[in-house]
């Protein structure tokens, strides 16, 4: 028996090597982002039920792992505060760095408030380079003022 | 006597408040994006000696904080691992909810490897929209990959 | 020259206790909720220009101090990540234990999303009881959920 | 064998997750409130005979889970100090920001002393509302003053 | 200008050190307990007018000082999770080693609930003992149940 | 095959919730007091043979398991530095509130050195009350005094 | 199902130890530095095809297995943010003594900026020496300059 | 007065930002590498008299900072466990990535024990190259067999 | 399939408990000190062929056990940076009292440098005494001095 | 005004490298060991008046240090849990390496219970040896057994 989204994420994974599938086809299948497709793929977005069909289709998973798709998720993909992997950790040091130029310019252009987390999408390309390719990725978040009451 | 980068930093924060400076105004005196001008106001770059006699005359810093500009600083602009400040955690939040998404993507793409987080720019921008506007923020580093030896 | 907003929370606690000034009279005064005051003078939200001049009288601060005041500050108000303070550790116990209870009925009830904790209000109230009086404390945030795109 | 509540919570979840049950369903048939039965569903609390045969029943738990239901649990519902989840973040985060504020406010209408996190009681409503509709929750606790000897 | 709780214990400490008052006759002076007249004096409880106007007589205080003492502290009076010093390591260690035991012994006793750190009195005395004196500590506290709802 | 005392700790908590055993059962039927026998059965004592065969009796180990109770274990029963038990943490919180208190009464009383958490007994008892029962906790601890060398 | 790199990683240890295959020969086997080899060994880079096949065939892995190998892996080899083990830890050492040194005369031979950890390559050399053999290691690492934008 | 190493670095990096001095001239007027001399003025290594008194004219320190120099300092040069600063943060990351395997292959040419990092030298150079320079660092140190007893 | 020391070393403490076997026995069979040879069992040691043989017939370990034994393990043998265990948090402690004092006498007698923790040996024996006998322990190690290069 | 011991260890700190005064000399003005005394004026022993007085006429201590020199200090001498100083740490890792060793050997030659950090000395001696000198250090402490009740 299933008593977690995790066990879920890690047969999605483990399928995922073996029968060599793309996130961007299992997007296009759902007919949604990559970005979103594969966050909801790791186990940190709740499908509705034709979208976590589709996706047991696809990795071959059992109807009580489909159900599991459908909950929402206890979110974070780390596992530790200060994410060890290069890739990951190279965010969390911009987060670090520019942190602070972030919150200020954010407050210079719209006062106080932050930019949503939630109301939120993200978008990753490749910008070909001549002196090497890079990577390009867009957050846009929704403003959320903090309000006097 | 000025023994940190810090003691600038407060100072220019200081004058920032007393005289009601803009960023964006120090950007365009510098001749610099607004994100990259206010990091090294904020202690996370070294500026030139242009750069930085510029910066000197508009928060009137003493020659010996211009000095203390030019140096390359210890970089890091939080002062909890995890911050505390919500507008900035919610970044620490995508970073965690989102991290292993964008390194699957990443990879999907590119192969092993990183975006760089040193050549590397940023350009936060408001898009305005009915239903409340939004910030926008674009990350854009080179791809370095993995190389084997 | 005052660098920190901490700077201006500490000058308004020494002031509060020398006059011995009561929160609800500084709302009073503002115009506000004790709840929103009390938060905005300990340094976690920003005042505009009247309400700032309003709390600067009050607690005789300078010009400078006022100015701060208008700052969006770097928020957070504990030192540590695990209150020490019985009375606020009581508040992170609750989100201890009943934190995943809050979080399956808020998505029973509306799918998957998060409550705001900006667009926010809380209420604190004492409730007559022969048992020994309650405290009633209503926290009301606008449901967010999370969109596919 | 079982040697361990958070076993029969794992079981409880499962089996919710299959079945589709909701925690209101179950409160009903329990006869108590949805967030006192959830609390304790998810391994925060103690039951008594009764409640514990009625959940055993409604997820099909064996006689041993539902003797383990009865003993006094160790609680505690979250995986790590700080929450990773955006959810049960924004309540740690309402603690962190208005944390030094309930504190205040608290001492100023009570005295010295605390809101108890036990006797205490806590009730989630749906506010429909034109901009989105809020979640309101409010939390009741006993106040308990600190006492000279 | 004080600006914090701590600043007050800091000059009660340095005062009783250069006067070589003992915790016993500032106790005797206020009428209250040595335990809880010690804890007040090192900012772990609020002071009524007249018990604070005795320690300031004592200690030689200002009347700001002496109002900062009837003011509800921030409690905590250690400077780190795990304390660092043998004697009250030793403490730690016992809630380490016996928590479990204590935890099982009441609620074997009583249900589920907690014994109250509020509702709480300490009592510490000397039992002379051939074999060495003997430290004896007495915690009394109410006991609180959870309830359902 | 059994690798740590641990395991055997599960065992005994296992059968006592299938048995429904009463912790004061055992210590009867051991011949020594209900605190002690408790933290023996938790894995925190190490017990003589005679001990470990009754409790191997009464819980139904094997040879194994009763070989396991006469090593002497590491010690330490809890899951986190800070404890997320609110039973527990109010034992915690008192150490933090008044280990600075207790640090100085007993060096008032006694000079430089430590009360022994191993030269040590416990006494948990109910006290009746008509405001609520009770609990009274005696811990009792050789006094060791530093020496000069 | 394999559902992670480390449980490839877990293989090709237990594997080494029965066999007895020395690293260096299995870099020779793929024809690439024993740095870069281990590291991919140990789970910190994702091999090609070809090298993945060839590791499978020396360490008698399953397909599946060499399909994972072709993955880039979530990188970080140590099990604490502090290294437990000596050899490891004099490395952690040597950052945390000289890392101030190594930061300096870097910023002082090529200004802002960083030594790439991705475009980068490790030898390791035995120097023998009659006070002892030495270990000698070369990290060399691209200059990444921070820039302006 | 001076009570510490840390005062006696401050004072030298102060005076170095002012004067404009570069740490190989340092070096070369004390005759010694530049990386030892520069560890040494950053507090990480005692100087004998000469070389301190060396130090002393080159920054202009009293002769109780020049004392401090002779003293063997509390090593370590970071204000965190984990470093923030990127270019000390890719000597961490390479410490976490490749630890393992630097641990594997020093085992499988020496046998059990370590790289000393005290009877240790340290090299960087700078490496000319078209694709970008290269930091070149070599790190030679003793190797330490642990011996059996 | 084995795949770490740390089952290797579980096996060796199972069967211990279950023979009965002393330390003491095992170190004499061996033909070295007690101290080594425990620490070796416990996972701290790399043995030589015969050795490791000799150790695999006493508790009965399979080929690739033993062959285990003959690795350089991962060291580090407690589960928590500060230890709960009270014997082994005594340790600690004197390290934490203790540990600048060692420092200052270690400087004193033989300049800046440490006290090898690889060239090492260790002795522990009983001393009787009248007052309670005495645990004594011998460390022993060769100093190594800083040099300057 | 002192308001903490730290601040007189800091005045003997200063003061000894001012005058390039001696531990062992100290400690024989004193008449007692070196260890006793060292850690005493580190600030981790209580002073009676007469060795006080004879302390602060060495170093030209204030009768105000004079008396903080008898009060029972908070002890613990290091900045962080896991001590950066290469020389307090080997003796960190001594006891990590180590502690479960200490621990078998000690139970398995006086059965459960602990070494006293009380009833404890310490001494430090130079082994000359022609391989290197050694350091010495012998710790002795009073074994203290648990007991049953």
């Amino acid at each position: 028996m299933i008593s977690s989204r995790e066990e879920v994420t890690a047969q999605i994974l483990a399928q995922k090597v073996v029968k060599g599938i793309k996130w961007s086809t299992v997007a296009e299948a759902v007919g949604l982002s990559k970005e979103w497709t594969t966050a909801a793929c790791l186990g940190q977005m709740a499908l509705d039920k034709e979208q976590a069909s589709k996706i047991g289709e696809i990795f071959e998973l059992t109807d009580e792992a489909v159900a599991w798709l459908q909950i929402a998720p206890y979110k974070g993909s780390l596992p530790t505060a200060v994410p060890t992997d290069p890739l990951i950790y190279r965010w969390y040091e911009l987060v670090n760095v520019y942190g602070s130029t972030i919150k200020e310019l954010i407050h210079e252009e719209f006062g106080d408030g932050i930019m949503s987390a939630i109301d939120f999408s993200m978008d990753i390309q490749r910008e070909p380079n001549p002196n090497g390719d890079r990577v390009n990725v867009v957050f846009s978040g929704k403003f959320l003022p903090y309000k006097t009451y």
